[in-house]
């Protein structure tokens, strides 16, 4: 950490500062600057985590120079992560797919999607049998029935299954039926949440919130990591900006950012990320383009009847368009040897 | 809600739209456009949720005329809510004060706050005994026994308590010592935890989502109301921009547009909304001035070593000197009749 | 500026960086942090300005520590600037109001309201002859002729002229007419713009970007500044965020960060800020109440027929209401000494 | 265009809307909702574009549904636009580089970044003799003297030359050595420029603005063509969000959106939409495989001594790096169909 201090600091001001610094167990030097006098801490600086050096008298700004998040950061674990889920590999150079309906309506429904879904080649089976949604009156999701319905559809099809988990009260319940547990953008600060499926020891599916820094993504992984589970996969899936035509922006670059800054590895919503089903394959291409380790997508065999989010779901057809072009593109980009 | 048709839909596609409108027990009325077509449909809207209109063929896109939420809007409860806290009124045209540290540290810290903050003329003490914080390595709070010395504290002063709830499995306690329980802006769509809050019926703070649009965050509101619990009070602390110089943007507009859409009464937290102490005192004033029914401020005997956010906190002079402008103005924009 | 090495950075890698810094004049200290090096920068870092030193080998990131401004600062000039457009005084503790139509539609429009403006007290009449619009099938504005309306209701009225110049090649002839030259967001950063005016020495009034920031903002006036223009007053109009109820979100608290890191007078336009003219009353006191020195209001004679921005123009009634409420709370936060 | 009666609109508040809308020379039809009445305006709304219905009393607020733009849209232009600069072509299905150091700094620096971009495969040069900055004291280019280089550089390599034209005044000038006039971020909509560009018929580049939707955008490529140039080659170059590891959030959706609703070519500019160049790579292959008609990337032979935006300038060896994976996955792209 570099402590900026105002022109107008005082004497006092400045050994205040140093004197904190040292109780934290933490040494600090002080530059003179041509204005300004800058103080460097030298040491471990969660230490001073609980020290408001900004609110001192005579302090500008502190500027944080190494991370807060350390298990999820590259430094930490320099190779690739590889999450294995019951088989499933995650991070290994393939990219995994993850397709269903947003969420479990029914038991048929779910049934011919999954058959849909698998015949295309995706190893993971999504559907929320727990929806959090803006509105009360919105609908919420069959519950327990439809973790029955996704574990029926597990048997069938032989699919992971990967599915949102809300509250920790459902925890038990949800865990017993999923492969992998979502932990949906709304909820990715939910620290009690974390906690919790940190203790677990499930794989999460980690979404980036709806503002969420990269930065705050990271320490949301190490919440999770820091209770002991670290099969953590992080999801993008659009930020919220002032552009109204998609749903959300979906930020691909975050999956640049995520490979140079930590070794977990990211996949892609394309669907939650635009809204829109045309702009599905596109944004696909692009993620595996730029080197995600997989993408969600909704596909529905009825999107028009589909009971949330049908505007952004697939039909089987573009499903399966889409998905016969992310193995060309993707074999062909790591036969190429573009991907690094 | 109304439908507006691609200029090149097919007429089989408006049939099939119309159908799925009766289908919902709605009706829908089809008006020509010079270019395309558009259908209006007639009742309910809550009935047309589940059906994903914009993912049929031939939808440009739908626009929603009524609102989602009912028993927060103020066509559903015209005159202002004055929510009553064991006595004390929030909404009643005077400007209730809830001040106090972020968290809750020591015993003795916080009974020396309490007192300044009573002597000022705030009604309320905040603290933080559960506090989510963006790294797992930061001070998390002292839980139950902040709790005990808030209880403490409200026997010597007679203040009441708000304090934030961030678990579920924490409410019985969290209700036990406070008078109000505050969601904070990570959790205002947690709504596994509005709805228990909203069982439990003790008056609700509820903070606007970092991100959260007025809207979103009037059906969080929802979601406790259509629980069976009225008494929430919404608190404006700021939302993500992308301008750096603050913590947050403080959107005084969002007082206005409330007390337009609803009938809730409303507060600005300026400490949260800036991150900075100096900001405090205008953007008290600006928000007593714009019509807000009160303020939350962070107040710290010792800001300098405040185990969280002290840069924002308040010394006890600035407090009092606030306090002392906010009772002034208040009394004078009543007196002279300048809100509404 | 303080220059952050990787924790891989080799000697050659801080050499190199330190090289930079020397050649351009200036002194680097070396400071060894417990993970990484740290470069500190002494002297006029606007020498560095050509230099990228974020990216040298084994630099992390470059943390800027003193302002790019200069004239603009508080540092530079610690009192606050009064700036006088012929005889009416900006800055000087009084709210100065500048109202009137959004563009110039007509004579006997611009008339209509210019008494109406007056009579409640207005210092300034504004109203567009050049006005920028979204789209180029919209009323852009009657150029020379509003101008010389505008002349003629200055004759009649007294009131000052404040219009915007939107293309260095009008700024001979609005310079003629208008008291006051009005940068728009649209071209805060149209830095030929920008020169120009700061040539011509006529009293500017410097819109916000819609998505600067306030160092941006302060950078655009310096632009002014530097070429020998120092009556430049700021106005906030609201930023873009990703909130859709207001037109956009007025950020009040920019005026205290402006009055903070500078010496300019800053107004508010609450009506452009919010797109509401419900709204525009609350916001304008709000921004008396934090300290602003005046407020840019649109009023219109029938809104209703306004050629452009009429949701948010005022009608007479509705303006001379604001007019006492503004008067009245800035006397009293004048008397009671609350604003400092 | 929609318009959304309140609730409690009167018999005469409705028929007044009508009444403005037929004096428009358009027909209305009003609807009977549950609880309000909505009125649809028939024919072309540009009639409409001067007439405030939202400012009538009784009015909710009113929904545009055709688009603003015409001339850029891909209903008026269903097949894609090939632009030809100079028999160069730009959204034939090949990709168009334009490559080269953000300014140009001398006729060394830059004959010898362009032997390395025509070496790789790049068909344009870039390199801004006029440049925008934010602050007045950063390096402003070498104006004349710098198209002059460009000039020499063209001679030398046969590439078509592509720089930013920031004022109307130097049109002339830039006209005279540019094959392509490049719009600015900042100046996207600097209207004043935009229609003396239209107005000169050459070929354009249009960046999107730092916080422009894709409707604002197609409009400001309107505003060109509507002077009769219709040789218009969208960029995409990051937009401003909250999120601070990336200069900007680079939108790759936009390309899809672009490609839906209008038929302008799009190319992105990876360089300055991360703002490192280490994620160029990873976002021009995202780009590439989103569909977009070609890229921008900064190149200098010595990014750590580059006058301005070092840290996203790519060595000679990563360009040629970057070009090489281009080619193929261009090549691939299209030989297998993917993209459409």
């Amino acid at each position: 950490m570099v402590i900026i201090m105002n022109p107008e600091a005082s004497e006092k001001n400045i050994e205040d500062v140093i004197s904190a610094v040292k109780t934290s167990g933490l040494d600090a030097k002080v530059m003179e600057g041509s204005q300004q006098k800058i103080i460097g801490v030298i040491g471990d600086k969660t230490r001073l985590a609980a020290v408001p050096i900004d609110a001192m008298d005579g302090v500008e700004k502190s500027v944080a120079i190494s991370k807060s998040y350390k298990l999820a950061s590259r430094e930490f674990h320099p190779q690739n992560s590889v999450i294995d889920v019951d088989g499933v590999k995650i991070g290994d150079g393939h990219p995994v797919v993850m397709a269903g309906p947003c969420a479990v309506e029914s038991l048929e429904q779910l049934l011919e999607i999954a058959e849909v879904i698998k015949k295309g080649g995706a190893e993971f089976l999504r559907g929320g049998a727990y929806k959090p949604r803006t509105s009360p009156y919105s609908f919420q999701g069959l519950e327990e029935k439809g973790l029955e319905f996704l574990q029926i559809a597990k048997e069938r099809t032989g699919l992971k299954i990967v599915t949102e988990i809300t509250v920790v009260e459902a925890l038990d319940k949800v865990s017993q039926y999923a492969d992998m547990l979502q932990i949906g953008a709304r909820n990715m600060q939910n620290f009690g949440l974390l906690k919790e499926v940190g203790k677990c020891g499930k794989p999460v599916l980690l979404k980036r919130g709806l503002a969420a820094t990269v930065d705050e993504w990271l320490n949301a992984a190490e919440y999770i990591m820091s209770e002991g589970n670290s099969n953590v996969v992080l999801c993008e899936r659009g930020i919220r900006t002032y552009e109204t035509y998609t749903r959300n922006t979906l930020d691909i670059s975050a999956v640049a950012a995520v490979k140079h800054l930590s070794h977990l590895p990211i996949i892609v919503d394309p669907s939650h990320g635009t809204g829109k089903w045309r702009m599905v394959k596109p944004m696909a291409f692009a993620a595996i383009a730029s080197g995600a380790d997989g993408l969600m997508m909704e596909v529905h065999t009825n999107p028009a009847k589909a009971l949330s989010d049908g505007p952004q779901s697939l039909t089987p057809e573009h499903y399966q368009n889409i998905m016969d072009g992310i193995n060309k593109l993707s074999g062909f980009m790591k036969n190429e040897g573009l991907l690094r």
